[in-house]
């Protein structure tokens, strides 16, 4: 690697663990499941959790670095079982700068019963721009899983897609982008399942919800500096 | 700003920011949703969260402190996605000192069916001295929230109002009053959710709800030194 | 007082005033409902939590010594609003050592519902011997949930008792054996509820039940030392 | 002992008393219900949790050694009431280095119902290779717990077995594993609740399950160096 790469990997290591503490912060992992993953901008790697370690044992150099194939570059421990589903997002959507994986219990129920999130709530309607989407059931260890993945959310806005019997993949710009969508999904899971719990949600008319999507995604939050764009990170 | 406004809104910055620790404390909010402001005493000013900033980085210094129509008047953030709504209800309800809004799950489940919340407790007849109302579905971005808002709150002697599809606003006499309604808020919704999921929960007389109501608000807590009144400091 | 007392006293300060952490540890109170109190052994005294006043300032020095009338003896603080009940229940039962009050929302939805806990679980039979029974709805204010816990335990072996529409009361031989009852009845309403809210729970034999209860309240935990039981802290 | 085994039991005592923390960590456990025991490698000896005492004051010096009749042979305390399962379990599974044993809310929820947990999630698959079984009620006291333990796990790929109107029992190849098996169990088992409680969940067919298993228990994690699998220690 040159030294620019390896500045820009250094800081993804860092940044991709600290992430997984937010996993932990909002209950959305249980033991070791659940992983955070950046692409290294510009190049055909990513950083990735390794497999199966404590979530208080994560550091920035227990990370693991790989090529989008899931070859490992850098590091010290296997990748996460999950890297070939990450590396195969990476490859097929190159707008994509983070994925993240969870079994979060709420959004996990939906998935078990094969039911999208239908949008009755307006902070859905925000992060999510209506229902959030269920893929087919896939094995673990090929291609299926990315393919799942990538096929659903490419008819969808969301950031967000149920696989079926198994948990929940997100996807954001980068990977704080995306772990925000899984802290969201499981939010929205579990406020949706308590709604229908005790009767029948009222929707949203699909006009307010493109209102909202538009709204949110182009106006909340702080402008960032011309200087933080030019870094990439808005 | 005199340096006697300047020395309130100060603290009231301070008071603001620590506030919203209840929120996360509590479980209220998840990433940025949720917002706490407060009335600067006979002011038209207002002290309010900045827009999607993290509750681990919010501090007196990054508050913002807008007019009673919403404009910056000093702070170096944009204010909360809600500020309209905070400003609307400030100006139309001169006694309301402090404002929260938040998603929390079991109140946002309640909003999503557009059921009020019926009073099954002895805390809600205390807290809300009733049922906790439902406004009707609003857009973001206009004044239709603040005026769903005021115009419900007007009708009920409830501090808190369930947002059609949305979430919880909630007013006090000051900030940390609309806090704890926020608190007592979702834990009344949890328990009335919890009650009514294996059956049919009984009813208060509304007498009793009456009784409760005015013992509470009238007798509950510390009697305030004439010294902490004067400072409007109950 | 005699400095003799004023030693229990102080002892019991401390004492009460950690044990709501547990209260806000287990997740049994929001905001400031829920408080603790203490007998002071052989004297017709008690310590108990000021009212409305925040768990983070609960202090051995705030807390607030009665007689067993309620009138304050010792403390800067208004008591507890629901002094009156605690009194009560110290007048009626001499073996009665310490008491607490609690909303906690799984015992708290089987009150709203007028329901008695039906014993499923034999974590429920060790300590409660059997059902964790209601007592009738009763205004705050004067004996009427004093009397409403005394006669409702007098015909139990349980001591934790749900007040309809209210919440819980639970007894013990010292304030930390009521703390602990106040912690388990939440737990077994918790996973009574789970349990009925997917079909029907089954019955434990009632000679089984007596079986668990007999040998828990007699087999159970260390056996105090000698010197230990003489400070009558087993 | 000799001082070899003197050593490992130091250093059981240690890990025994640390993994109690998981416990409290994911919510497993309430008061003092729920224990951990690991056997001592090669020895007819195992570390066990005091009866009773708290969370917070277990320290490997307060846990207490027992031989496999479950009598006391090192320590000052009473080893845990359910210390005659325990001892049942490692005289009649040679395999099993490590027992954990907690009243977990949603778990013990299925039990109460007598239901095994279905294998409606891929992570259900991974770690218990298909449902979650029920042994019979079984009172305390004698070898009616450890039979059940041992009979039912015997016929089940499942580490955690669901012990009727009771709790959950795990074991593993060591302690740290039987504790993953209790916090994934609960984990499997609160999905699952969410998603029936909303509708039937999917089934995942028998060999993808099968598949799930394999690849997990043989893939799954970081493989161990040399040194470590001499040392026992994968």
């Amino acid at each position: 690697m040159t030294s620019d790469v390896a500045r820009q990997v250094r800081a993804l290591r860092e940044t991709v663990a600290r992430l997984h503490g937010e996993l932990t912060r909002y209950g959305l992992v249980a033991w070791t499941a659940g992983n955070v993953s950046a692409r290294v901008p510009g190049r055909d790697l990513m950083v990735i959790k390794p497999s199966g370690v404590d979530y208080d044992d994560l550091t920035a150099d227990t990370m693991v670095v790989c090529d989008l194939d899931g070859t490992v570059v850098d590091g010290h421990a296997s990748p996460s079982s999950d890297t070939a589903a990450h590396a195969y997002v990476y490859r097929a959507m190159p707008d994509v700068g983070g994925v993240v994986h969870t079994h979060s219990g709420y959004a996990t129920a939906w998935a078990a019963r094969g039911e999208p999130i239908p949008c009755w709530l307006t902070a859905q309607a925000d992060e999510f721009g209506g229902e959030i989407p269920v893929a087919p059931f896939a094995l673990i260890g090929g291609d299926d899983i990315g393919k799942g993945i990538v096929s659903t959310l490419s008819r969808h806005r969301s950031p967000a897609v149920l696989m079926r019997n198994h948990g929940v993949f997100t996807i954001g710009r980068d990977a704080r982008a995306a772990v925000k969508a899984a802290v969201m999904c499981e939010d929205v899971a579990r406020t949706a399942h308590l709604a229908r719990a005790l009767g029948q949600p009222l929707p949203i008319a699909p006009a307010d919800v493109d209102a909202l999507y538009e709204r949110y995604q182009n106006v909340y939050g702080q402008r960032p500096a011309p200087a933080d764009r030019a870094a990439g990170n808005p």
